[in-house]
């Protein structure tokens, strides 16, 4: 008799959207090859209403509703929740799937959602870097705590295995500093300046097909970047970081004639991505840099990212994400959930 | 107080004195963040005899002895052992890590040695390709009935985590296809080839630099590299192929003119390995191709190796490894062994 496992969802938007989709399509072989039935018993969005239903949410009418502009509270049996910190209280789930809008200076409101879950006895799973950079420690404390897991790979890389690639697969390995292309929407501005384009010209265009957001700035500065940068020291090199410590260059100052400059002698224009150990220290950087054709970054074209590990143990070691997407994003929220099955 | 692991090394060439050295490097980390003390209780080698010691051979002395052409016998307080099969039942470990030569046509005698250190309770690590391809399912199998490990991630991509990352870091994925340069030795020969290089001028160097070896045709027609797709479809596709059922062809027909007309158009020649899934069916290939610069693989250069997977969850995902050496192989090999006292 497979094992039923209570699903919530709070944030219905592009990803979690994906997400419920994916469960959906791996329904049998998660029956099959992981002896569970997942059921989605909460959906908590912000202007669409909550839906609380113990015997589990009809995923594509929930998806209909969404679509329609209604509002999911008709897919209530029971219970209503006032808000999210009720939903959660409310859901009685196994897992909380966390995606919503997150401040980055401070990782809230997620981070108490996360931290309500794990109380709860969930376990935590977030797409969010807010939560990573600003509670990582405390989280994962409150996780152990209570036997739960805390889990975020869809933070950086959507989800390329890059945190569970260390966690799991690279044991007694010791990372000594990485270099990577990390922010989809610059490489894709970039990308579309060594076309022809101006930088405004590529920016209204990243945002037309909806890679860059209304304000770009958090992409264009390197925000976003030095976010992911201290996600991963902090994670893979076990020392906190705050993105405000990591020294953090735009590509704003990066014209079309600079970049057809580089072309000129066979080298491109990235904004890298940098964390080196020294130490008990860690000193990290993001900033446009000219690569060499011969650099493992110099072919990471359009939305792709990639990163370089050094070790202590193995030669540089590359993983780069090519098409990335919220249907990339929600398997790594899957992966997330299906580790912390396995390790409950 | 640590646990106390025993080891037996079978075969000591460069590979298991590099484990050797790897484990004294780790000793205090492994205490630390394992709680694990390892002695390495068992060498058997072929030409410089066999060391048994309850408590724990003295590894510089029996890397000196080594080098100055001695006899491991003198090592041993007890116990002698007569040959492979009588040392893996007297070794008394708790894994034994097998690095002996190994028939590709066969799998053997290393299948045998495994077969026998999972039937005495050991866990059972290799770097060969052989028992992989040969006896997989068997091994598992084997390994499963007696709760013990049968682990080989140093057999592809020495230890890049290519089957750990499926196992371990992608639960619920399912591989479709993937396509890589597998064969350090003929990406080295093209990469000299491209400097203006002939091919035999190419072979001689990467002989006398200890990458090829003394018959190269392993290598060079394709065989390696058929042996290792062979490998992968078996274990992440579940589907056994062997390595006679890979469409193979080799890099004597490609000359330097050949490849000096492909960097005129801005393209290189690559030993390619593919394999996709088609139903029920794997067709798998080794062959040369010509790559475009925009290719993942076009800057995979030298003795670097990298491979491109594609699943049902992610978009193209590549792993590239660079500088591969013993010491790499020797790191696949230690995590090998974490993950099967993990999960032990």
């Amino acid at each position: 008799v497979p094992k039923e496992i209570k699903l919530a969802l709070l944030g219905f938007g592009n990803v979690g959207r994906a997400l419920a989709t994916l469960f959906q399509s791996k329904d049998k072989e998660l029956q099959k090859n992981w002896g569970l039935t997942c059921l989605v018993t909460g959906i908590a969005t912000n202007s669409h209403g909550i839906a609380l239903e113990p015997k589990g949410i009809p995923i594509e009418e929930a998806l209909e509703i969404i679509q329609q502009g209604g509002n999911l509270s008709r897919l209530s049996s029971g219970d209503s929740a006032k808000d999210s910190l009720d939903f959660i209280e409310k859901c009685n789930a196994d897992v909380l799937f966390e995606n919503t809008p997150v401040s980055y200076d401070t990782g809230q409101p997620a981070i108490d959602y996360l931290k309500k879950a794990l109380q709860m006895g969930m376990h935590a799973i977030t797409a969010n870097k807010g939560p990573v950079v600003h509670a990582y420690r405390e989280l994962s404390a409150l996780a152990e705590n209570h036997h739960r897991s805390f889990l975020f790979e869809s933070a950086v890389m959507d989800g390329a295995p890059v945190f569970s690639m260390w966690r799991e697969a690279l044991p007694g390995a010791n990372l000594q500093s990485f270099r990577g292309v990390l922010n989809s929407t610059t490489n894709l501005i970039l990308t579309l300046m060594e076309g022809g384009k101006s930088f405004q010209e590529s920016v209204t265009y990243a945002q037309k097909i909806g890679i860059a957001e209304t304000d770009p700035s958090g992409d264009i500065d390197g925000w976003d970047a030095a976010i992911k940068i201290a996600a991963l020291v902090t994670v893979l090199m076990n020392v906190p970081l705050k993105p405000l410590e990591v020294k953090r260059e735009g590509i704003r100052e990066i014209s079309k004639e600079v970049i057809a400059n580089g072309l000129e002698r066979d080298k491109r224009w990235k904004l890298i991505c940098e964390a080196h150990r020294d130490s008990d220290r860690v000193s990290a950087s993001v900033g446009p840099m000219e690569v060499d054709a011969n650099d493992p970054l110099f072919n990471v074209m359009g939305t792709s990212s990639a990163i370089t590990f050094q070790s202590d143990v193995l030669g540089p070691l590359t993983l780069t994400e090519e098409d990335p997407g919220p249907h990339t994003t929600a398997y790594g929220l899957l992966a997330d959930f299906l580790h912390a099955i396995r390790s409950s």
